[in-house]
């Protein structure tokens, strides 16, 4: 039984729930493929975590986000 | 010291405080009966998953729930 | 930056370095496809564990292979 | 690319967005000091844990939280 | 589907297949008795731990045993 | 109580018992730091995974670090 959890920041335009159906389909999908697991097998978990709680470089996700849109890079 | 880490799908009848509190008595009983654990030391931790991000066999929970209720499964 | 952890449990033929390669690969263009993510924001990690730490319905993964295999189910 | 989660319980008075800066900062700090990793190679993810859901020595951190006070020790 | 993961330290004298199984057993009656779960539903995965790998109040689990072997406290 | 988890690649040179309690020892300090927490509840958890069960960008580390290497680029 393939576990597999998924971790993603929290976006301002929230992950919806057709792209949260999409990632357990293709995720379960790969698991079928590479390793030949039975569909009914895999199992997979989705976290959304605050951008103040997750942290890249010794910055936050806040922070980081921030940054990037002064300086008006594409999110 | 034995670490648990409980992950549970949110139901529409949340997990009660009791149930949480058998929950945590419970594992820690487990550890001190099979391990020889000292109940000061077992540390339980419940995380309760959005049934839209938790996914079984390719379909969310969510899916998974209207289908069993529409064919009548106690769910 | 999506974090992805797939935890498998361990199979007498071992998990090839390729199907890791390709679980890694499929998972990165996933995030790609239905999240829009940057390739190289996204983390892939594989955990691998023994069938007697890994239980199902009360017993271990071990006791259920064998019970399969005496059963001639195809494992 | 180390990844570090905290996982803390929540308290009445909410962990600020400044302390959790400082535990991002401070453990990118760590990990390039102790393991001379690159600063952005260094993921931190802080999860906030209902004390409900936290459980330690049997009791819920609620129920641990409520007889310190009653006892008048320092929470 | 309760998923339930256990994170125990190794010791000298590894934890046994059998104290695995009842770890394994214990939790999905638990699982069952509490939140009526099907037995089929459960996972619970453990992970052992190397001693070096694990801090408590600032040293290793190596380091703590070692001090309290030379105290004599019942390990 | 603070849980914190470190996850690392191995190396070829291993993470060394100093380094480990090195980084064992500057969490629990972190926590007591920031956010008062007592020593003796800090927890820390260090996993080390396999450069072929992590991936970075779609490739695992074993294969990032090879290409590295051929760069000459410092590890």
């Amino acid at each position: 039984m393939p576990l597999v959890n998924i971790r993603l920041t929290r976006r301002e335009k929230p992950t919806t729930r057709e792209q949260k159906a999409a990632l357990i389909a293709g995720v379960t999908q790969l698991m079928q493929d590479v390793l030949d697991k039975r569909r009914d097998s895999v199992v997979v978990i989705i976290d959304e975590v605050d951008p103040d709680n997750w942290g890249e470089g010794g910055d936050s996700v806040t922070v980081l986000r921030e940054r990037r849109a002064r300086q008006g890079q594409q999110q």
